[in-house]
């Protein structure tokens, strides 16, 4: 019953678990992957398992064209999309997927999120992406495959680097996350969700609101991300 | 103090204290019941007991005319409609009904809510429908027994089918929703409230946000419930 | 240490915990008093005592002219408020207050809260009313004493029973609500700060929704509290 | 191991898990500092420090020039703003800084608060002001030190007195708050957070809402905090 990938499964867990504490999923509507790049391998939760039910050996193991490697449930039906992404993207380790209230609202608007203020110039420089909805032709295909094609040209189209903006709207359908672990792709759904409604609420009060001027935005990153950063121990 | 219809009782219980762990109701406003259609029979929580109070023998027994067939107590103030629906649509197993924010709310604009995006198109392909209030004729009448009346009008106006679409806004009223037990009766009156709340969300973002396109819709219906389904185990 | 107004105490104690349970107040923001007619006093809660803090001793008892009877501690600074109530509607045994926060809002709106939908009408046949702004002459006289005045004036000037309708909202201020007993009181602020969200929420999805139509009021309204109600045990 | 700042960093300690049990911050978004005037100290949260993981020895204590007097650990990114405070308003004795959801919404909108109701005038007697975002000239130098200069700026061109106002918002940030200890600046942040929801919703309702008239705001700030109030014990 031990397994070589007892490690990854583990944190792919506590990722999934995490996600459902933080209030952003209810039922099955969210899945988080963890990857493990020296074996080529990513975890993910299975498909259709309520999280009170979620165990650390029920996580499935698959390879970055989405075979099954290790695991008798069948994965995630998101899973093409994280494979897709660790594939293209081999600086990233975990990517977490929410149906979150206030992120699913924006995406059902086919708006990117303006940054307003300085909770979002924390943690991204540009407004938060916003894919236009998937082409008729990509959806006839291999959807969940072709949903990660439909996000690396929203980020080449518009010019922006996966390496500093860790989050995407897909159009008429929710957020996709990631980050250095699948900890930091679940923090960076928390912050998104917690971003939109903050620029949901700043519209509905002032509908002529400003975008953060662009000296506050670089300010604001860079004392925490920075090479002269100051924030945190 | 044994009863034929135990078990039945207590999966109804059970269905009404989830309804209130999901923070669907305060107090007594809602209910849940479910039915053994080998018996004939359906059983529904009391009126007026307040959830913390509620045990399993409390469950009232009735056939599909609404005569008590077991029970001391005075069965919920809605049971002619559970009765009624019970009676025409024989393929359904539980009906849930609350006084959930959101559903209400749109139950009270007497507007259908539009399918936005895919955490609806997973559950139905449709709007769904806000029935007309009911007419002053049905009031004077039988007014449980008419809702149930002005319920499988609205489906047969519209042309919806009661398979594909298990939940319906009453106008000015609130939510009944349904399903093959009473859990997914319930499930149903969750899904439903978060599918309004994102509904209402994204109009206030984008009062012009567009329907799901009708390719998506389908797609994203068929991958949990089409015959070549690959969601959940 | 014994007193004869012990239960009279305890009922108010719970009551007042009860609002705080409820999430209808934070911090001191709030006070629930019960009567005993008999003995011709009621209890309040004390001034500036939070919640975690508060013990059933620390009540305090005072005559319907807001004579401290027993109790050390400075009673609630709403208390003359109550005590006009108590003496001027000799058939209500508890009045609670709170600053609930859809309840405010309307208040501060200055506008009554239309009756939209059944869960209002479960409960009152008209408009939850809005008592205008305490007139400067009032203000600078017995401020709470004059807020029991404003308040009858309402009833009067609307036409309004306070046996029908348990509940309003003073202008710029927050709501009043009462009932047979202290945990009605309460029960009522629950009920008010719900249908408050309801019609927020309905108005922003429709701004021309309609009020329910008469017939729909009345069937609602006497189902539950009608000579030939059917609702509860 | 002792330290003559034990109960100083427990104070603040206390304050800081306080912030987060009322739920103003999600993650490392916050902090709370507590002075020691005869010491010349205050101390604070040091720096992207999650609340879970917080222990009173992990407080910094500096001076009012920002220099660090004990501690091991980063103090918070904003402690330059605290200590620039502490320096030119020698009366306060805590201060709180959040990024709580509606008090970030109106500071993204750049307006003042209005005084809608009596939850505001029983704080204090003014619209909450929001001061202007930060001058390029003034983010290029030292930021958190000229976050300070802005917020005393903001009083001093409104005519404001930090004594009557315990709090103010930063243009496309967020609020802070202080007062006569940490526990204060805290009260005051969950005040100034509920205020800014009502005033919110008060807006979404009644667009053309007016502002409370000067003689109510003047009953209810002196009921509480005039030389005969009569709130609290």
């Amino acid at each position: 019953m031990s397994s070589i990938y007892k490690d990854l499964k583990q944190e792919c867990y506590e990722a999934n678990m995490q996600l459902n504490a933080l209030g952003l999923v209810i039922y099955t509507f969210g899945n988080v992957s963890a990857v493990d790049r020296t074996k080529g391998v990513f975890a993910i939760k299975p498909s259709g398992v309520p999280y009170e039910l979620l165990k650390p050996e029920d996580i499935v193991i698959l390879d970055f064209d989405a075979n099954v490697i290790e695991g008798t449930m069948r994965p995630s039906s998101d899973t093409k999309t994280h494979a897709y992404l660790y594939k293209n993207w081999n600086d990233i380790g975990g990517i977490a997927h929410t149906h979150a209230t206030y992120s699913v609202a924006w995406a059902q608007s086919l708006l990117d999120i303006p940054i307003f203020g300085t909770t979002h110039a924390d943690h991204l420089t540009a407004d938060i992406p916003c894919a236009s909805p998937i082409s008729d032709e990509l959806i006839k295909g291999n959807y969940e495959h072709n949903t990660g094609i439909q996000i690396l040209d929203c980020f080449k189209n518009k010019g922006l680097s996966h390496k500093e903006i860790e989050m995407v709207l897909i159009g008429n359908h929710g957020p996709f996350t990631w980050g250095k672990d699948a900890s930091k792709a679940v923090y960076n759904s928390k912050v998104l969700e917690v971003v939109a409604q903050m620029a949901y609420l700043t519209l509905q009060i002032n509908p002529n609101a400003l975008r953060l001027k662009d000296s506050l935005i670089k300010k604001h990153y860079e004392r925490k991300h920075g090479k002269d950063s100051y924030y945190g121990q």
